[in-house]
């Protein structure tokens, strides 16, 4: 038996998420069944990062038991192999210790959130950004983000449904930047509560279109009250872009 | 009656092309059938490169005559509007004099053409990427493309079909480069003849597996005979990026 550590990029479009549901595809089941086909075996895999419905990912995570000897480039190929047509792709994969654990493991997760701002919808990244057709003030937005950065009860940007033991985190990193056309939020911290990278991103806009201060943002994340909240961003905007591990 | 000057975004894939064809629904029918719906009126309009089956713009420029007494960005969010749920998306318009032509005043075209090397298929990116899964040689195929550069008679890199006058033409840049796990080739003149960025790309693909050198290249373009070209890559790669013109 060897455990391997998968880099994963999908398109979260068709997928009810990464974790399997009742109501329709989850990566997760595309993936085990790809495993399946791949091992004839039901082997079950976990994730660093548990994505929404339609969030994509370029850097998740996960880890798999297999049986069967083999290499490691020959489990990312077969997968890919037996992963078509879904817009799912096993991108790189490595042979870890047997106690490696893609989600407990896991010391920074490292999201994207992307807004494109211009009038005229997109052609070409349909799906893929959050079309705002409003012009947005990054300043006041990034400014807002350095607010929330550090260790707070982040209740405020935290899903009802969210499952965590506790709703205190520490964010990382919150930065808010002008890129062409698009305006990007990245985000980084150790582990994040359901829905609140799209909580913040969506709190964020109403200050990037005037209707908030970075003062209400800061009295809004101290309120520890999902009310106090904006409106949720989008999951099409979304990418789990990268998750790092102890060397 | 206003000329304005349009820049369109498009993906390729579900179109024969920009020009009206027989066999399938091509950008312009789309164009002008979203121009007929705001208008009510039939208005033809011409673009500066006519791109093939699959291949994408994020910069075509196109011009049409409207009677309508109008503003600029009523011409784009109408015709944005009109076009749903194509992937099509008028980004700038702008009113121009009656004497400017997309096609004949265009001093430049600039396209890109994007390899993805990696060995896994992209998930994203699919249909936006011609998938190699080997290594190229970055250095050999930039070394070669220099071969190509300036003027040079293109009848090697040109389509049976072409319909240009001269197969004569000057290669203004050709720059390829790694960006990530992508190669981009850079390609400018003030115009191509059919299928010549593909042409081109698809023969240094040659070049970058080692299996031809930049001397055969500079000895397949002064063939001048198509026989000598590589195999044509594939559209789906190909973008239509910007065409300047005159102040």
């Amino acid at each position: 038996m060897t455990r391997y550590k998968m880099v994963l990029e999908y398109d979260g479009a068709p997928f009810v998420g990464w974790q399997r549901q009742k109501n329709g595809p989850s990566v997760q089941q595309r993936v085990e069944e790809a495993l399946t086909g791949f091992c004839n075996a039901e082997i079950p895999v976990s994730a660093a990062g548990r994505t929404d419905a339609g969030v994509h990912a370029l850097g998740q995570v996960i880890h798999a038991d297999i049986e069967k000897q083999t290499s490691a480039d020959t489990v990312r190929d077969a997968l890919n192999y037996h992963l078509k047509p879904a817009p799912v792709s096993v991108v790189r994969v490595t042979a870890v210790d047997d106690e490696f654990h893609a989600r407990f493991d896991a010391v920074k997760r490292h999201y994207l959130y992307r807004i494109l701002t211009r009038r005229a919808p997109p052609a070409l990244e349909k799906g893929r950004v959050w079309h705002v057709p409003v012009p947005l003030d990054v300043d006041a937005m990034d400014d807002a983000a350095q607010r929330v950065l550090g260790r707070h009860d982040f209740t405020t940007f935290r899903a009802a449904e969210c499952q965590a033991k506790s709703p205190v985190k520490t964010l990382d990193a919150f930065t808010v930047s002008q890129v062409a056309d698009e305006i990007h939020f990245a985000v980084s911290a150790r582990s994040f509560l359901h829905t609140q990278v799209r909580s913040m991103v969506g709190t964020l806009k109403k200050v990037g279109e005037g209707k908030w201060t970075g003062h209400q943002v800061g009295k809004a994340l101290k309120a520890c009250n999902r009310a106090a909240c904006g409106p949720l961003a989008p999951p099409h905007g979304l990418y789990l872009l990268k998750v790092d591990y102890e060397a």
